[in-house]
């Protein structure tokens, strides 16, 4: 069974992961990018990799999960921000 | 003496939470908000509160104190997203 605290851990991470869905969505419909920050999205791929070892560091499923598919929806981004300018 | 683990989670938790900061100089400095996705910035403040309650209980420093000062700045660009469309 899975305990409360990783629960709350997993509410966490889908939220914040889910965030990006509408973003990704946004921009894909829009082909427009400008108002977003391409450096956010650098940095923040760069950090969300790190936050990933972390997580098997401290053997924390919620970090490692919610950052694997954050990562996803945030090279995504990226990507749509270097594409659409 | 902090340990290894705890400084690559902080090394993360800085790169994360600095991402953001680009993003709220761009969006004050262009006064323009149009391609920046409300729903993304709604959930992930409140994803980010739970991350805060999560850190706490598991006793992760770095959960703790990265989400607590990305906080501040997603409600930043949230407002700003609110204000200048």
């Amino acid at each position: 069974m899975i305990d409360s605290i990783t629960l709350l851990g997993l509410v966490g991470g889908t939220l914040t992961t889910v965030s990006f869905v509408p973003q990704v969505v946004k921009t894909w419909r829009s082909r427009s990018a400008k108002d977003v920050s391409l450096w956010m999205f650098l940095i923040l791929s760069l950090g969300i990799v790190i936050w990933i070892i972390y997580g098997f560091l401290i053997d924390s499923f919620p970090v490692i999960a919610a950052n694997i598919v954050s990562f996803i929806l945030v090279f995504a981004i990226l990507m749509l921000k270097i594409v659409f300018r």
